[in-house]
């Protein structure tokens, strides 16, 4: 025992604890008391400390002494508080019993509700509320709570009960029995509980408090609660705190209502009283929807063309009061504050308040208005918005207003709206596309030989596939709208439909695909574009002004780099120089060049290709200016640019002047086993350094013809030794030179993605003057774990507690946080002011920025729509680290 | 400069040097001198300190001070010896300049011979040895070696002038040119370098020498051998010693001779003088193969029935003398010595003397018997044998007496000798294996589908793939002969027949495949089993008593337990419980099983299984005694178990119910893009745990029969995260329970195959008793290589340099180390008594099995073939470390 006081009394204007005590009194416990402190007015009660649930469950159910002593103190004030008193056969006092731990548990525990109540002051009750059916119902509640939480009675006693009784009177829902009825069943009940528990429902009101505090004290340790806390990381030792608290009735006639409000619009977070209320209503009416609430202003009644009285119009003092308290709550959680309120006769009485759940739009203008208020600071302000909410924002969204018919659901794989034409293939994605339309490219699956037509549509659709499938990925990284494993879509490839239920769609029909949610609708629905400016630009430049790590964004083209840079970006962390092959204009040259039998025959494509990827580097460089610009060698294997497609493999051989058969076996030749494991990234510079030549003249040529402006950093992908690293960078000075680039002009550094490289980083770092971390293969590799085929497994293992989270989604700081943590000191300890860098999707992961921000990462690198997420979350780890 | 002396002086039975000087001497000059100090005679000579040649190449070609006078000092000494002058009309003395380094460095610098000749000495010579020719001949040589090295011109101007001589004069071997004519090429030579070299060629010896010194101290730094050192590790600041040593002749009459000689048969061992030599003539002539060697004894020449008389004969003085020098060489080295001699009138001159090199036969034969005779003891015999030497004898091998016909070579994928009829598919291998037919499985490759051939089959020929391939791989782990990518072998899979230039094969036909040399013979060639008893054995029982670290099998059947056992395994260490699933009594219901719809529906395919998977234990357990045996669960993806031929498919079909598209499909989505990291291994267990509770029910059933006798450990494959090995124990004791079982008589342990789990390794501890690693897939994750892929660029990578060797067959140290490394000291830092254990292909190769040595491991595992290897390879690592 920690402490000899069990007992801690709130009322009116006077609490023994406080908001700083949620240790001893719990969360709800310690609020409660903060609130009476702060001299609103509260409902009345006690809370038993944690001490005393510990103490019951090491003590078979005994409490410590002096406990019920200190229990009476308190109650005989509560009751001279309410003059109401327990029991008592005209004035009855009745009390809530609810647990409450020091973190939120929600639902786990138990909680008795109307305690007090038994045949005796249920009439008084009924007379008191002049409602015997709410009297004659609340009190069968009571039997049935207490019955299960207390006397271990299951449920479906009582629902049989109360199912035999509505059958034999021919009745069907709980709205069509009267006081009557639910007093006859409440005798049923007290009949069945004597003979299922062998001894009678306890009439006397102490017995039951007692008999409801032990039970809320064991259920700290029932099934939900441990399993609960093993899930959570909180201490069993910690117990839970027990508040008994008097009901108040909010149906006691004309001066009494009930109420719910925020203290700010939770949806556009305008400062002016949102909420809604009943007059002469228990809080249950409200939720139940059996009448519909009203406003709580005069000026949102009207905006609504409500005839019904606003609480404002209804009870002026009581809206007048709610101002005020709900004003000195806010200033005094300096938060927003969603409220629960019960209005019993006339007396305003607060229930609850907390922090209220917001719209991302909401958030930040609450946000940035407190600041402008004076009550928070920008730095408050900053660490009050959940980055990864602020994706939400970025894309283009469904216009609330549209109406919309939607077609069939899948998952949200990449968020955005966007709509478009029906395509079954790439190419025809491709073809559709460069006649000026809007494309919506819809696949069973997607595979890399899909890209350019992913990249000419405006949103991705696949049957198949989860979060993490090629779609999905591709999806998020080219900014693209996707909707993956919508599996209720059967596509018939041949002939060029999909069929959802009844509904056919054909090639060239319109939908509209909702990335963020998942939805897939009929029609053009009509989006909105993100605006960036006012609150919004304020809380970036806060941000900016607080975080010490770069934010990059992963780019191909100028059209891509311009979004980044509109959304804040410094430089490109990561140029996937294969993306530029992918394009249609030059595919056919690609494949040319992987089947070319030696090498003068490739170097001739290579040739053709030059002069494309140099225009490609020249426009990116104009677009980024003075900013770095860090570009990847080609790095996937080169099968994966090859057709698979009949139609595909029929026109490339003609193109070639081979047979379909000699291109089959050619094209089967290069397949690979495990591609991720294969002959790709600096593996293919090594074995056929004329491509990576080829990049690196491109690179220099538009250097040249940029003058040098754009800083460049030229990476080398997959590397695992200094050797080859060693090899492919000897290829460089000799081309520079050719272009006139001097040396100091370009830095060269290297990709750490798979462990090896992070065992022998120091080495590394003797020739690299920069890392750039490739997590998402890292993770592949670490973890043994294929993208592609994570959705086979992954689901299981997250959703029995062996992750917490994707591993490709969020950084897996336990298992690859070590790797990375070694590459980097092993890196550092060589070469001081080395460079270190995260192109992987954790880029833009808010979770995984804290973690790279705590690993001494100079820079992360995300898509264009995550960079101001990334922006955010990186001030956000820069003020948590208290720098 | 690190020593003041710059001359060391070596002549009969005196040496100013010694065999511990090799860092100032060099290896060379340190061994004549050593050899001087035994009071063998050497011809005379100084040895100038590698201070002088890193003196030299750090001033600009200049000498030190102070070694003029030593070398003047020297030079008196050896002429005094000889009786012979640098210069003399009468008796000139001739030398040699060598280089000499620290460590060997062969054929990577200079030297000159015969040097002392000039256009008057040339003549002594020929007057001295009654052979113009042989005088002209050697000046020449000397002109054209000086010119070379010393004066810089290009060989091809000498060629040029020999070339145009033979042309001139109709002759086409040098052998058909007399003294004139060398005397003429002479004087053309000496006239082309005074042209070419602006200078003409140095007359006076003492110009020649010092010359030859500087040429000699440059050649250090020439490309060649700074290439040598770069690869191997060299310092630059070594430099290297020059040995100046009078040139002895052989060639001087009846009394003069020269040989080589082994002090011990070098392909048997026997104690018996072997070599050859012939009368009156130079060292060369017994290379260059002009005149047939004579045998050195009596026996050896009465063996060969060869009238020519052995040197025992012809000189029994000269042999004599010779039999004591051999006997003091061995005797001084302790090692058998490969000589070389020259006999100048009946004086016996060693040239070199060296450990020499020798059969792993005549190396145990050799190591045991130089123990019994008290030379050397057990400790140095074991570290004179290469454990992977072993690997050679045992295997069956090709008797090397038998005639055989060479069909083709392909590589030498898994080593050992055998013959059958040739099957083109795996059904048809075991079909013919089931007729009691041996047979050879010949295939374009092989993938997982046709193991149970492979199994069945004797040996195993491919067209395809490389070293690493899964061909190679699964028949090095099951023990089978196998040679992969016999490219000149093709496969006509529809006929049945390979063609091999004209010859073709049919199924049927015999052929026998040599898997230690890569060859493939037509017909069954016969072959010798391995030999494990008499001297072997005496080796493997001294490795034995000397060895700290376990030795363990990989093995799943009584069959190749049986022969770990006559190895000497200790216990099995890796049992792949898949191997059993892939037998053809059971493949198709572990196909029903892959491709069931439902829970139960697979449990009563399973119900099947299992009594199978039972007896395979219990009939390893039976053989196993007392020894642990180690059992993996399941591993492999499960698709790896299904058809993918045409005919199987459509039996399989037909089998199930389907039609074959249907079950087509069904493949089809079992598919992964790369099933290394797919889903398997401990993956399976938790999506579906009815298999592993097969299995553990199995292994239970097989314990209770067996008694409780074995120690079973039963390890999970591919853990990542301690909640994973949590859950997959939690299914463990009931099923224990079930087959009473007490739970301490067996242990629970895990796989350490992806870098996560070493990161985790300490939370896995608190879980598993003891660690096995799987270093194949581990390197595979930590490279990122996958071994299937890893031949279109692994052979690049070792051939550049980037990789000493090919990490699958030799453990990398670098990379793969510290994660290894990691993983031990964490897991011992919670659990320190934890069993550390190696089962990837690395627990059979010497060099890995000292590294694993380093790092505390308890026992490696490997085939059963290389048990053997494994013991002496680990008795090594203990007598390195000093323990």
């Amino acid at each position: 025992m920690t402490d000899s006081k069990f007992v801690y009394a709130f009322a009116d204007g006077f609490a023994e604890g406080s908001a700083e005590m949620t240790d001893l009194l719990g969360g709800k416990g310690a609020n409660l008391a903060e609130m009476c402190r702060m001299g609103l007015r509260v409902p009345p009660g006690f809370t038993l400390t944690s001490d005393v649930c510990t103490f019951y469950n090491a003590n078979e159910g005994a409490f410590p002494d002096g406990l019920k002593a200190e229990v009476e103190d308190a109650m005989a004030l509560l009751s001279q508080d309410m003059g109401l008193y327990l029991g008592d056969e005209e004035k009855p006092l009745l009390v809530s019993v609810r647990s409450g731990a020091r973190a939120s548990m929600p639902g786990m525990m138990d909680t008795v509700l109307n305690l007090g109540l038994n045949d005796v002051t249920v009439a008084a009750l009924a007379g008191k509320t002049g409602d015997a059916r709410f009297a004659w119902d609340s009190y069968r509640r009571f039997q049935q709570m207490y019955g299960d939480v207390v006397m271990g009675i299951s449920h479906d006693f009582f629902e049989d009960i109360i199912d035999d009784y509505k059958f034999e009177n021919a009745l069907s829902l709980d709205a069509d029995l009267e006081a009557d009825d639910w007093q006859e069943i409440s005798s049923k009940f007290a009949e069945m509980i004597e003979r299922e528990a062998g001894q009678p429902f306890p009439q006397d009101p102490q017995e039951q408090l007692w008999g409801a505090i032990g039970a809320v004290c064991n259920s700290w340790n029932n099934q939900r609660a441990t399993t609960y806390r093993r899930l959570h990381d909180i201490p069993d030792e910690w117990g839970t705190a027990v508040t008994i608290q008097s009901m108040v009735f909010g149906n006691l006639g004309d001066k009494s209502a009930t109420g719910v409000a925020f203290t700010r619009n939770p949806s556009t977070g305008e400062d002016a009283l949102y909420g809604e209320y009943l007059m002469n209503a228990q809080g249950e009416d409200v939720v139940a929807g059996i009448r519909t609430p009203l406003y709580l202003t005069k000026a949102a009644r009207e905006a609504a063309q409500m005839e019904d009285l606003s609480l404002e119009e209804e009870l002026p003092d009581v809206h007048g009061e709610l101002i005020e308290v709900f004003k000195r709550l806010e200033s005094h959680f300096k938060d927003m504050q969603d409220v629960e309120f019960t209005v019993q006769n006339g007396r305003v009485f607060i229930l609850q308040a907390r922090a209220g759940k917001r719209t991302v739009e909401a958030a930040i203008k609450i946000a940035v208005d407190m600041v402008a208020e004076g009550m928070i600071d920008e730095t408050e302000a900053l660490l009050r918005i959940e980055p990864a909410s602020l994706e939400h924002l970025l894309h283009p969204t469904l216009d609330p207003r549209a109406r919309m018919k939607v077609l069939t659901k899948g998952l949200p794989a990449s968020p955005g709206a966007a709509s478009g034409e029906i395509a079954f293939s790439a190419d025809r994605a491709e073809a559709l596309a460069a006649l000026g339309k809007d494309v919506v490219l819809v696949r069973m699956e997607t595979s890399p030989e899909d890209i350019h037509g992913m990249y000419a549509a405006r949103a991705i659709l696949t049957s198949r596939g989860g979060m993490t499938s090629h779609a999905a990925v591709v999806a998020r990284g080219l900014g693209r709208p996707c909707v993956s494993g919508a599996g209720q879509l059967h596509i018939d490839i041949d002939r060029r439909t999909a069929q959802v239920e009844k509904h056919e769609l054909k090639e060239g029909d319109v939908i509209t695909v909702d990335g963020t949610s998942g939805r897939i609708m009929l029609g053009a629905v009509p989006t909105l574009e993100a605006e960036l400016t006012g609150d919004f630009g304020s809380l970036m430049a806060w941000a900016d002004a607080r975080r010490t790590m770069g934010i990059r964004t992963n780019a191909e083209t100028a059209r891509d780099a311009e979004r980044a840079l509109r959304f804040g970006a410094e430089g490109i962390g990561l140029c996937r120089t294969e993306h530029m092959f992918f394009d249609p204009a030059r595919i056919a040259l690609v494949r040319e060049m992987i089947l070319a039998d030696n090498a003068p025959m490739r170097e001739k494509v290579l040739d053709q290709l030059m002069p494309m990827q140099r225009d490609d580097f020249a426009s990116l460089f104009k677009t980024m200016g003075t900013r770095p610009v860090t570009i990847r060698l080609l790095d996937p294997p080169l099968h994966e640019f090859l057709p698979h497609a009949d139609d595909d493999i029929s026109a490339l051989a003609e193109a070639l002047g081979q047979t379909q058969e000699q291109l089959r076996w050619r094209i089967g030749e290069l397949e690979e086993s495990n591609p991720m494991l294969g002959h790709r990234g600096s593996r293919l510079g090594i074995t056929a350094p004329e491509i990576y030549a080829m990049q690196l003249a491109a690179i220099f040529a538009a250097m040249k013809a940029n003058k040098g402006k754009t800083p460049v950093e030229i990476m080398f992908p997959l590397i695992i030794d200094v050797a080859e690293l060693r090899i492919l960078k000897a290829l460089v000075p000799p081309l520079a030179a050719e272009y006139g680039i001097a040396d100091e002009a370009y830095q060269i550094g290297t990709m750490i993605e798979v462990p090896r490289a992070a065992m022998v980083a120091d080495e590394l770092a003797e020739e690299a003057v920069f890392f750039s971390f490739g997590t998402n293969d890292l993770t592949q590799t670490a973890l043994g774990v294929s993208r592609d085929d994570a959705a086979r497994f992954l689901p299981a293992y997250v959703s029995q507690g062996i992750m917490e989270k994707d591993p490709f989604a969020s950084f897996d700081v336990a298992g690859v946080g070590p790797i990375v943590q070694m590459a980097a000191d092993k890196g550092r300890a060589v070469r001081p002011e080395l460079k270190l860098g995260i192109c992987g999707e954790h880029g833009g992961d808010p979770g995984s920025i804290a973690a790279f921000y705590q690993m001494g990462f100079d820079y992360v690198s995300c898509s264009p729509f995550r960079v101001p997420i990334a922006r955010l979350a990186a001030a956000q780890a820069a003020i948590k680290s208290g720098k």
